[in-house]
């Protein structure tokens, strides 16, 4: 089905879902990048439909199509365009259903977890993610008011690990309950605290506590930390970017539970 | 002085400094953001001229502006947006020559350097001195056909540490010649290596390198190294980014440096 005014309804719906807004009114969700809707779909999502700018269609994405058929249809540039949150857009959209991203999916006895707590930059929570892949993290959780994981910016600067990495958005008492439940010992990210991260014992079950870069972490998960941990800051800056002390953090967990 | 033409030669003159051509023609650039600022004037570097915006001005800015007087222009909200690069402009830019960025600056008996190998986006060469400004790195040495320092991206995605960091642009050849001369270890990231970057012994003065994400280290440098040193890739992905990977292996050699 050909789709050239950028004014149809369709297009309308699909462009609404570029915002929080309208991915959680209407349940669905954007995916473009050849990378990224290859991780979508090796992780199992389905494409409810596929959204074409023939002209820009590379033979990757293209590929794609042909692996996980769909409901096609075939936009002008100004109708992609509408759709697309990239300044230079590539030739294929996935549209998908949100997942439920509750704790069920998540792995039984988990040995390093992530939980990025009231993340607001897409960047940084994507980012975080691509960290906690590389790390060989068992689980995220996303944690509180923060930006949603089907946000775009958050599934491109994740270079897709979003679709992979077992994954639950939960309010802070359930991924404490979630946590607790499992034994997890809780290491916490704080400016201000005595104990260099490397200097903890971190060879048991692990979750590394993030929170955003300007706040910090909110009182009841310094509170619940067992263990409070500083990054050294040798220089003139007071901060590190939120995936570096993540990053940091998970591969000091690995680096003990490895050795 | 009041401008308010964005046609006026010296808002053209401002607005190409913005481009490295720009930069490169005329020896100056600009920096804006009051902590980038601040961290400039901290540095030592003195503006030739301040650009406000009055209406935007904040109090730190005009606090910046008495600490370290010179010729200000006043302009108007098109002819400021037109000098500014950011989508949401602050009230201040200063106008500052080019330094020199010469082996001179650099501590004659560095522990820890980083050497950042023809990084070409703005925003992960910022990154990464950002993440060597926290972990104590003494030297950083811009090397090869990559951004440069001055960049508007690189001084924010810095937050400023760009100018608190001895940091000397070289060439390939000269880069080499002065690690070698002060005798430090070079170890390189390389996705292939065999060991892993905390096992191998970086207690003593070592030197990081870095190349883009996308290509890695030219030839001569993984020659050249001591240590090739491959980062843990537990997941889907097979690369982190570049800001991450120097965070990584300079936190690693500052733990080993300090325990």
């Amino acid at each position: 089905m050909l789709i050239s005014s950028a004014r149809n309804p369709r297009v309308k719906f699909w462009s609404s879902l570029k915002s929080r807004a309208g991915r959680k009114k209407e349940g669905r969700f954007l995916v473009e990048g050849a990378r990224e809707l290859e991780r979508a779909l090796a992780a199992g999502l389905w494409p409810r439909e596929w959204l074409v700018w023939p002209d820009r269609l590379s033979r990757a994405e293209a590929g794609l199509m042909e692996i996980q058929p769909a409901q096609s249809y075939e936009l002008s540039e100004a109708a992609f365009k509408k759709v697309s949150y990239r300044q230079n857009p590539p030739g294929l959209i996935g549209v998908f259903d949100v997942p439920e991203r509750g704790p069920e999916d998540l792995p039984p006895e988990p040995r390093r977890v992530l939980v990025a707590v009231e993340i607001e930059k897409p960047g940084n929570l994507g980012a975080m993610l691509r960290s906690a892949d590389a790390s060989g993290t068992d689980a995220v959780l996303v944690v509180g008011d923060g930006v949603d994981p089907e946000n775009p910016n958050v599934i491109r600067a994740s270079t897709g690990t979003v679709f992979s990495l077992p994954l639950a958005v939960l309010d802070h008492d359930g991924a404490l309950a979630w946590l607790r439940e499992r034994g997890l010992w809780l290491a916490a990210a704080a400016p201000a605290a005595p104990v260099v991260y490397w200097e903890a014992d971190m060879t048991g079950p692990t979750a590394v506590i993030i929170g955003a870069e300007d706040h910090g972490l909110p009182p009841v998960w310094l509170e619940a930390a067992d263990l409070r941990l500083r990054i050294p800051m040798e220089g003139v800056a007071d901060s590190l970017n939120a995936s570096v002390s993540a990053a940091l953090l998970l591969y000091e967990v690995l680096r003990q539970q490895s050795t």
